[in-house]
């Protein structure tokens, strides 16, 4: 590659070289623009640098949100590996690609129920049980970017990646995260090879996400030597729960200190041969045939000091830790499922006429279409976006980042998901097609981690509570005469935009940028808007801040489309035109979405108008039901 | 009931009486005003006075809303039956609601996959096979509001519906509107008895809703005295088709006259016992589980002149006709199927606790619980406002009503079983329950007469053809003037009312009919909007005229619901409080969705932005899917 326009490389630079390095890109625009060096030389050195220079820390970009601050780095499309790591990576990915889609076949999984010995014994011999447990216990290490690249590979079947995230986002990683080093050698070895299953046990009759309604619990055994703890109770949707060897089990424990008896949440690893484990018989549930979710029962089982994961307190952490960190691993899959419906849907509008004229001149047909790639475009840009600030930055805290992916693959992979079933017509609900299949495993994938308000809340109240923190501490020095003004500006739906975001991207982008921008400012209108309104009152005002939710999902979707076409153009990557008439129109329809919010957010008149849904309810609780006069019932 | 303040009673009368007498309404005011006379007297004078009328005849209100015409009598909620009438309609309900509600297990027939015997010849003895065929052939010969209010019954099981619907909807329908006294006293009785089944043959393997791609074809036998057609081809989906006896059959035939030959669209009665017809085995679909669809095949089936239906070029008419007749029927069942599900919904609700908290005290649950109870009671007023019109105007057109109907039913129905769905959390998805075969019927049950798109671009089709006939006819007498001024506060979004809609309805409901007033004129100007900017391009832009069909669809809606909830006050109809704060809330964001629509189909730039749609989804076809490379994936 040889010399370019020191503008363009510039640009490029950017771009292109990591965000660990990101900090000294202007040395190089200096050197490119003052000496002939080629810009492939400058990567490799820039890369080089990388390695040797430790990790830099990052704020959380999307909490900041909140705060209507905008780190305008993040634009710059996160570059996780270098061109020689990513042909590593590519002929790690081939035979795990090549095996699951030509030799495991979905509908006979459905169909036995099962997934069959011989595709177990492969997805053990591909490594893929033990993904991110760390080589010196026989896993594979990998980061963030690699995990979910493979979970998007796994994501082929629905069964199968069920099956080994569950293992291993939900089972081995309260043990990889807080367990002791002798845990880790004791089970570690035997969980990365596959030679043994772990499962997490969560729900309970009555609760869900719902971690303080708990009622399985353990006591101190008084006048038994051998153990310290008894677990009594039982726990309902274990996934995989008739082959797991550990169980990770979340129970109440009572504690007594100088203020009394205190109820807490502990977590321990129950091996199911232990005496009094019992699995029950699967619940049936409407997708996700080929691995069975069972009831267990815990009926006096002695436990000692050596199963408790972390601090007798931590649980309640570890359960909000482990859900959250690995959630976009389930946008990988859930984008993985995404994918392969559309390509299904779309060579069936290739080959199908209707009235005369081919289905694919249809323009609400080219409508469906755009928008569901869309949709997959943003979900993608978003994951690999999330990952690459995990792996970049030291100890990135990504947990909105992680809850957004989740719900937006779920609000966005749910209308996905309709749009295609509808353009199949009637063969969309066809018993054996593959097309109503994707429609129940979404649906049961969806809720193993919470539901989608229940992620949407998260979002938004861990976004309020960074705002509130931040406005406490910036109180003192607001210059009140500028804010009135902007105020003024931001009433009239116009807010000055001063972020300059388009100095990151490509100029071709500048237009959508802007959009960007001002629905970064009206996050922030709205945000403070609410907070005056509500004071702390704010948390229990659900619908509201669904809204605010609802915002933030849009503006990472757009800076994460915006820094990857920007990439994509810029580095002459194939097909990067689309990609930049892409995000322009998902700015466009994001920023639409984002002002009608936001203004339905700040109007009094809305506000009271929501009201009513609150009222009608009660009429509704209080009947039990709808119970209006039929229309042709008369009185006089 | 005693005498009331006269305001009262004319707004009262204006409700109570029915439309067919509306006319005479004014008399009854100053009646009223002037003398000592009773509400209750009047109105038997009222209705007395409209048993012997004829029936009045009214332009079709829906279609005439694309002028921007609004018929202000259609508020008064069409009322159809006196109180002795309606006494005798209950009378009739109630043996048929106690069976099918406590007699007919919904999850047993989806697991023997059957309607068994003994639930048929029940059904037989409720007379349920024969609700519209008139009396004189063993019907029950009822009006379109009874048959509507029956099939609400019937909707109580999805298959029960499924079998009675077809057959009568579909199958007995061509008989009945287009058959001759010889072929109706043929086979009527035995229809009407549920002896024998009607089985409606439309869809083939290249054609669903599309008629001009019909195979299947019959030819004139020349050699063959018996015989004056045969006919041969296949007809895929057909409801009930291994238990029917009657199969109505579209197919192609050829007729020759002074131009040349010419291909026409005739409809056949073919009997299952004919030499030549063959049922083949039954489509497995995810829903509806109790009745069957099958292929049938014709093989040089002979027929004579005395099975074809109507003239041999009527087949398109009688099609397009049957269809559209019925659709609120459809509507019905879904209406059953949603309250059901809302009922089952609201009980869990009120059961279950969350993060300590009832389910019941939480804002969003409050909120999904209204919109679901908002759009039943929307589809409710509109299903009965469209029957009220078919039965008392004479020949009244109510093709857009229905298909209105369809497009809520389907749309707003499909929103709220997934809302209803997602409240149910895991246990919405166990196999067993009842929640998720609430999904797969209403999918299955909504593909039947033509999908959600093809229904809304049939309403939008049907309002512009009637708007340009009118333009052309009104174009010399146009103030312009005044339309030039109109159109300014037009393109400022703010219209003039001027139609004054509140006087037909109660005082409290003034702000809501200001609303619907504005929608309809945006409405018309949207209208103009378009066929000036496309011309008789119009019909090709599917993406503008389904945000028409949209706009129409909630102005009906908002009429349907401001009539009857103002009907329901005014006769103090228990409850009707509730429904006026349900009307309000109904108008409050219609009419918002309506401006937004509008706002966007007037704006230049979101026609721009749109068509990159079009762009998009044309690269994907060319790429045969989602083309993008992967972000990971670098060039330098």
């Amino acid at each position: 590659m040889s010399k370019l326009p020191a503008l363009f490389t510039c640009r490029c630079l950017n771009r292109l070289i990591s965000p660990t390095i990101f900090k000294t890109t202007e040395n190089f625009i200096i050197r490119c623009h003052s000496s002939d060096i080629s810009v492939k030389e400058l990567i490799k050195e820039a890369e080089s640098s990388m390695l040797v220079n430790e990790k830099p820390s990052k704020p959380p970009f999307a909490k900041n949100l909140f705060l209507g601050i905008f780190d305008k780095d993040v634009l710059v499309y996160p570059e996780v590996f270098s061109i020689d790591q990513l042909n590593l990576l590519q002929r790690k990915l081939e035979p795990i690609e090549k095996y699951l889609k030509n030799e495991v076949k979905s509908l006979e999984i459905e169909e036995t129920g099962n997934i069959s010995n011989e595709i177990i014994k492969n997805l053990k011999n591909l490594s893929l049980f033990g993904l991110q447990i760390p080589e010196k216990y026989g896993g594979q290490g990998l980061n963030a970017t690699e995990y979910a690249r493979i979970c998007e590979l796994i994501g082929e079947d629905s069964s199968v990646s069920l099956l080994l995230l569950s293992h291993q986002a939900l089972g081995v990683q309260s043990l990889l995260c807080f367990g002791t080093e002798e845990q880790k050698r004791k089970y570690l070895p035997g969980l990365a090879s596959g030679e043994s299953y772990a499962a997490f046990c969560l729900s309970e009759e009555t609760s869900g996400s719902d971690l303080a309604s708990i009622q399985t619990k353990v006591e101190k055994s008084e006048n038994d030597k051998e153990s310290n703890w008894i677990l009594n109770g039982s726990k309902l949707w274990v996934t995989n729960a008739n082959n797991a060897h550990i169980f990770t089990v979340l129970a109440l424990s009572k504690s007594v200190n100088q203020f009394g008896e205190q109820q807490l949440v502990s977590v321990f690893l129950v091996e199911k041969d232990y005496p009094g484990v019992f699995v029950g018989k699967p619940t049936n549930i409407i997708g996700l045939k080929g691995v069975k979710l069972s009831e267990v029962e815990f009926k006096n089982v002695k436990l000692t000091e050596a199963n408790l994961i972390g601090n007798q307190s931590d649980g309640f952490q570890i359960a909000i830790d482990i859900l959250n960190i690995n959630r976009y691993a389930s946008g990988a899959v859930t984008l993985s499922l995404m994918k392969k419906m559309f390509k299904l849907v779309v060579n069936h509008v290739l080959k199908r006429k209707q009235f005369v004229a081919d289905l694919k001149d249809y323009e609400q047909i080219q409508r469906l279409c755009s928008e569901v790639s869309l949709r997959i475009y943003a979900l993608e840009s978003m994951l690999y976006m999330t990952t690459g600030l995990l792996d970049c930055y030291k100890n990135y805290d990504g947990s909105m980042e992680n809850a957004i992916i989740k719900a937006f693959s779920m609000e966005e992979g749910q209308k996905c998901i309709n749009i295609c079933l509808d353009m199949m017509g009637a063969q969309g609900l066809i018993k054996g097609e593959p097309y109503e299949k994707f429609y129940r495993d979404f649906k049961c994938s969806s809720i193993f981690d919470g539901t989608l308000d229940f992620t949407k809340l998260f979002i938004a109240s861990t976004g309020l509570h960074q705002a509130i923190l931040l406005h406490e501490d910036i109180g003192k020095n607001i210059n009140l005469l500028k804010q009135l003004f902007n105020n003024r500006k931001q009433t009239m739906d116009n807010p000055s935009l001063n972020l300059e975001l388009f100095l990151q991207l490509h100029p071709s982008l500048v237009q959508s940028s802007k959009k960007l921008e001002y629905c970064v400012l009206r996050l922030e209108f709205a945000v403070t808007t609410l907070l005056r309104r509500y004071g702390e009152e704010i948390f229990s005002q659900q619908v509201e801040i669904l809204k605010l939710s609802s915002v933030v999902i849009d503006i990472y979707a757009m800076t994460a489309v915006l820094g990857r076409a920007s990439r994509a153009y810029c580095t002459g990557i194939l097909n990067a035109e689309s990609e930049i008439t892409l995000a322009q129109k998902y700015c466009f329809d994001a920023t639409k979405r984002v002002r009608q919010i936001i203004n339905n957010i700040v109007s009094e008149q809305d506000a009271t108008a929501d009201f009513s849904h609150s009222k009608i309810a009660e009429d509704i609780f209080k009947h039990g039901g709808y119970f209006f006069e039929h229309p042709l019932n008369r009185n006089i």
